[in-house]
């Protein structure tokens, strides 16, 4: 079902436009204090990070670059029991060393950046994959949602719209500022009947299942027509504003934690869909291994979507209250709340 | 008020999530025909296009790429009653040729590429501001809406209630397919009481007024801390997803028509907030003239948003039915619908 307020039309069409001055009336409501998204994180304590396990990251080492300064894409997989069936065929190509040699071969402005094996459709020439890559069906695009989440979403839910009808009856004209207060990391928006984090990844929920979201930096499987649903030798990432059309439309394996920029700021490919029309203009990626296989690889963690510092976290990104800013939003959409990840310190 | 389905929570409580296959049965909807947004973008008739006017162009030619390219930005500036304060600034900025051999000096990944003066900071070696730029008032953020703009908005949105309460009454227990289509472009998210195209422009509306989206490609206008408000001199333009907490908190000008891939591809700057940390990195900016001021510029023109062509390419972009796609979305943010706009054929 479409996200929409239903009593909303009722109140525009009864409350003409207040002019400018009236309409800046706050909300009224105890402000939180007034950090930076940033500010909170950097302030979470440890026990509010979790670890990253070194065999849940892929590491793609790409050619230097033209001053021949290293660059390192580092990828975390999406944990059971999500996309199980393509990240478990990733293990097998980065065991067999299949990537080393290919290249990046697509970079679509606000799209996705592309790689593999270039020759994938020309059997002559294409690489052979490993043995034993599962052919996974659309099903598993989506996992159920069991009756105890959908009973916490709607909890969650019924929270928001309690919220927002006190603000409603307090006659406040202008946008709530805190709205999102209450459960910030609950959010509605026009691609599902709710979005959630959980287990430190943003899920999108509809009744016939959850699937993950196309934010920046997640990292999917490129596939040909359906029911084709791709082995997971093709990859891309998203570069630009979240292509949200695409979920459950395709899987989604993890997303980029660090190195993100050597990929978005490849030059963009001027044939049809973003690809490189020479193969000179592709970047020659050396090697792709399993983090546990990489001596040396920092360890990395992320901020707890449990913790009450992501909570902080997730209600500063949709309402900016440090001083850059004279109006908080009341509200972001899930692709705005990126998860915080960082190098263990 | 926050975007919000009030009458989800209680269906979502009552009703049990359903398996996979059951859940899949369609709307029963007729379905329009399966093109794709950029095809029905192509077969639109000129009727439906409407020209940009090459006074509205400002036209930002960067310094060559490493192999000798021209890189060329063509942004269209605002048209009034919006930011026209700023938008006066520019034009008196550019034929004072201010920009010409200022510099790109900020590309924060997944953010915005900023430019202009790198030493405006610094009193002893700021270039001089042209005389007569206006001072304009945060208040000019926005615009008031008018009871006639809110009783419109107020009926599209009722008529996609009232489709989403059918598809309700209906007992779909998947995501109808199309309620998007009676009112492609009134969409809801989180940031706005609703969002809409007008005049060729994305807006988002509160009832303390309207104000533009921070979409990729848009033009913003850098400034300090508030109530600075920023003069034009230096300028933004988003590269990543959608920053539409910024909206109502900064003025935005205009958007990047052509090569925003001459700015989205740049290094991303290593210092704070992606500010270049030497002056080598940064790239020149030959020189800012406006769009009638150069010569052999083509004609350029976008997809009436009142037009048959683009409700229908908007409804495709909410719902996404050419081969490729399994599940059409059902809806797309305001952002995932990107205005059309091409050279004159």
């Amino acid at each position: 079902m479409r996200k929409h307020l239903l009593p909303l039309a009722a109140l525009l069409a009864a409350t003409p436009a207040l002019p400018q001055a009236s309409a800046n009336i706050a909300a009224g409501r105890a402000q939180p204090s007034p950090l930076a998204p940033a500010e909170i994180v950097n302030a979470a304590p440890k026990a509010d990070w979790a670890a990253i396990a070194s065999s849940d990251l892929l590491v793609m080492d790409l050619a230097p670059d033209a001053k021949g300064k290293p660059r390192r894409v580092v990828i975390q997989l999406m944990p059971a029991p999500f996309s199980q069936g393509w990240v478990g065929n990733i293990h097998k190509l980065a065991a067999a060393k299949f990537w080393d040699g290919t290249s990046i071969n697509r970079v679509q402005d606000n799209y996705v950046v592309q790689w593999g094996d270039a020759n994938a459709e020309d059997k002559a020439k294409a690489r052979k994959l490993p043995e034993g890559l599962a052919a996974v069906p659309e099903s598993e695009y989506t996992v159920p949602v069991t009756d105890v989440e959908w009973a916490a979403l709607a909890k969650a839910d019924a929270q928001i719209a309690m919220r927002a009808a006190e603000d409603a009856m307090a006659m406040t004209t202008d946008k709530p500022k805190n709205s999102a207060s209450l459960a910030p990391f609950v959010v509605s928006d026009p691609y599902a009947q709710t979005n959630a984090f959980a287990g430190g990844w943003p899920w999108t929920y509809e009744t016939n299942g959850r699937a993950s979201t196309h934010c920046y930096g997640m990292v999917g499987v490129g596939r040909d027509m359906p029911p084709n649903t791709g082995t997971g030798a093709e990859l891309y990432t998203v570069i630009g504003h979240a292509p949200r059309h695409l979920d459950r439309n395709i899987a989604l394996v993890g997303r980029v934690i660090e190195g993100i920029e050597h990929l978005s700021s490849l030059p963009r490919g001027t044939g049809a869909l973003g690809f490189y029309e020479t193969p000179e203009e592709r970047t020659p990626i050396v090697s792709v291994r399993m983090g546990s296989e990489v001596s040396g690889l920092p360890a990395y963690e992320y901020l707890s979507t449990e913790s009450e510092s992501f909570a902080r976290y997730a209600d500063a990104r949709a309402n900016r209250r440090d001083a850059f800013f004279i109006r908080p939003a009341g509200g972001a959409d899930i692709c705005n709340i990126p998860v915080p990840v960082r190098r263990v310190k």
